[in-house]
């Protein structure tokens, strides 16, 4: 059976994140996938994606795939629970970046969710190059009202 | 006088980082000041820099501002310092999310380096909005050797 990833649940499809939204051209369009207890994405970065030093990934953007990873596993999970995805925002992005993270070869971020309260998800992410851990975060995010 | 970004200061255009060079041209190009004792920059958001919901930033290119202002201030720090500006990474990046970011007016970054030792600086940074402040962060970046 061909999996969907989270984005392309055709109720988030609509999804305008320059991280994570399929419905952002001009985005980073990750798609993130379900292995077990834990949430997998490959993505391949862009050259202009570059740190100021050559083939190396700029950190912003390690944050960004953190950050938008980590918050659609927990929108999947909440879904999962709760029967449909709610409105989320990240309240808090902590990331240490362990080593340079290579540019030219795809990357593999792996998210667990730690904790899933009511209305809150703290989750863990690693960020592997050729399955070298070069960065990791943690990403709490809550669910927030509804917009007007 | 008119003044000079520090991104463009002429030992350090070749940059070609994706959050604060000067010479990438699909990337964010801040520009950032001393203002006294502040790092001040000046930015406005594309509309693809959109979160999930419309007409909000994405916490991505929120953290990538903050990271790539405060090293630029970070390593203009070291350069005044020392010299020359030397070669640096972020090790470590911590983003709190107070409020949504519109995405229609110009932001402000407001950095402090809180510390500066031998080969470490921890900066401080606010992201404002409208006078008002969306997001705050710190930074720590330490002088890694050159490149072989």
């Amino acid at each position: 059976m061909e999996r969907t990833a989270i984005q392309h649940n055709p109720e988030v499809e609509w999804n305008i994140c320059w991280g994570c939204g399929p419905s952002n051209e001009h985005g980073l369009r990750i798609e993130s996938y379900w292995e077990g207890e834990e949430c997998v994405c490959t993505w391949q970065p862009q050259p202009h994606h570059n740190a100021g030093r050559p083939n190396v990934l700029n950190g912003g953007i390690i944050a960004a795939l953190i950050d938008c990873h980590s918050m659609c596993a927990a929108w999947d999970a909440f879904a999962q629970r709760d029967g449909a995805f709610p409105d989320m925002g990240t309240v808090s992005l902590k990331v240490e970046y362990l080593a340079p993270t290579p540019i030219g070869a795809p990357l593999q971020l792996r998210a667990r969710i730690v904790e899933l309260t009511e209305k809150k998800a703290v989750v863990n992410c690693s960020l592997l190059s050729s399955g070298k851990e070069t960065a990791r975060g943690e990403v709490i995010g809550v669910r927030i009202p509804a917009p007007d």
